[in-house]
């Protein structure tokens, strides 16, 4: 099996060349029932920080609740790289939705999760610990290098009333001056940011007084995506393709993956 | 109610001052029994051709699936647009994600969605009927003033053999010689095109004979979509985000939505 198609799993481990991994139940069971991994045949792990190894089944052990995998790192397929410094800032909305936002997000190489309750939120429940489980099997299938960190809820004030200086803000926002995402991300403040984060509004948008709120940041920009409303899981995945497109990783003509893959084929 | 919080529904027939309107039993049952619309109590209708009008009910009729409801069409409240000509030919992949692209493709204003079989493709029922009803419930809760068209399936082969000289094909392409797509839509060739198809392949992307056979198209440029693998759904949504924000109805400062609500809202 060409190695890009090998199973690709994350781990929390340290990752380098003559390292013992062992793995738990779930990921054991994965390779030796699912994808019925046998001792020798490889695979491939990543743990946010050593890049992507090339690993080789030791031996599987135990059953169940107690089932392990030994695996032994060998060598190191990419370098890790350093995900731009984007933040989605985004109100929970249904379950369904919300976790479609979260998959996307990953996918598009977000940084940091933020969810957060604004006046309008209905859904106030947010299981991190689930989204956490999601971002991690969409990093693995990506061919990300690293899974977003998703924080804990915060409401939109305690998210404002410490809003960094440094970090420009963009706002999704269906009606007002806001600018079009293209000509907004093109200005000098948000091509210069090294920082961003993108806030996207519950079902019912934000309320007055959050416009108000947001207004006094002053590294706040509004920004417009067309002339339809957009449900709130559409605006978030919108602004951050359009980032990526822009500024991001996406605006780049050959990926360190390319390289790699050409190098390790056949 | 402001006219623009009332329920909005898509309709078959003219829309024109005086004209009356009946509707059938689905949306009778939904304005009386969901929305508890009385005698009187108004309504927005469009139909894709004659724009957006108020409408007043005058009265129910019928119950179950002989319910009826009598509209009379009173005022025009937005002119009728032009949707860009833009088509998605999208391979259909699992359900909830070809309806959740679906869904998408509507907010972001895709003109005609061409269901397209390719080598690769395990989804090979396309229900249209079933995929038109959720382009109708999108379209009248994003504001749009159409409902995209559905065509039933082709294979990429039937749709490509007659691929029209005046239609560029932007081929969302993970790896090769794809250009990163804020790039390619800046090209000259896709600046000046008027009419576009996006075509977006199944989950284990075009086979190698696909490849080749789009390249011999004249007007294909093949873009890529950043370093991480992307889902089709996820793939198809970026293509139609970037092309709208640069090319499309998001470029614009100020939309006929927006200066209707100024002027009818009290």
């Amino acid at each position: 099996m060409e190695i890009r198609h090998t199973p690709r799993l994350f781990v929390e481990s340290a990752l380098a060349a003559g390292q013992a991994v062992t793995l738990g139940p779930e990921q054991s069971h994965y390779l030796r029932n699912v994808m019925r991994l046998a001792p020798g045949e490889v695979l491939r792990l990543f743990n946010g920080k050593d890049g992507e190894w090339k690993g080789a089944v030791v031996e599987f052990g135990g059953k169940g609740g107690k089932a392990s995998c030994s695996i032994r790192i060998e060598e190191c397929l990419r370098q890790q790289t350093t995900d731009a410094d984007l933040w989605l800032c985004a109100a929970p909305i249904k379950k369904a939705h919300f976790e479609y936002m979260i998959e996307k997000a990953t996918e598009l190489g977000v940084h940091t999760i933020q969810p957060m309750l604004t006046a309008r939120t209905q859904i106030r429940e947010v299981n991190s610990e689930r989204l956490r489980g999601i971002a991690i099997e969409v990093a693995e299938q990506s061919e990300r290098l690293s899974v977003p960190i998703i924080h804990a809820a915060l409401t939109l004030k305690e998210l404002t009333a410490k809003w960094p200086q440094d970090r420009a803000l963009i706002v999704c926002a269906e009606l007002g001056d806001a600018k079009p995402i293209h000509a907004a991300l093109l200005s000098p403040q948000l091509k210069a940011a090294k920082k961003c984060a993108i806030l996207s509004g519950p079902e019912g948008g934000f309320a007055e007084e959050e416009f108000a709120a947001l207004r006094k940041i002053g590294n706040a920009t509004f920004v417009r995506l067309g002339p339809r409303i957009l449900r709130a899981d559409t605006a978030a995945i919108s602004a951050l393709v359009c980032w990526q497109a822009l500024h991001g990783d996406w605006n780049v003509a050959e990926t360190s993956r390319d390289k790699t893959i050409d190098e390790i084929s056949p």
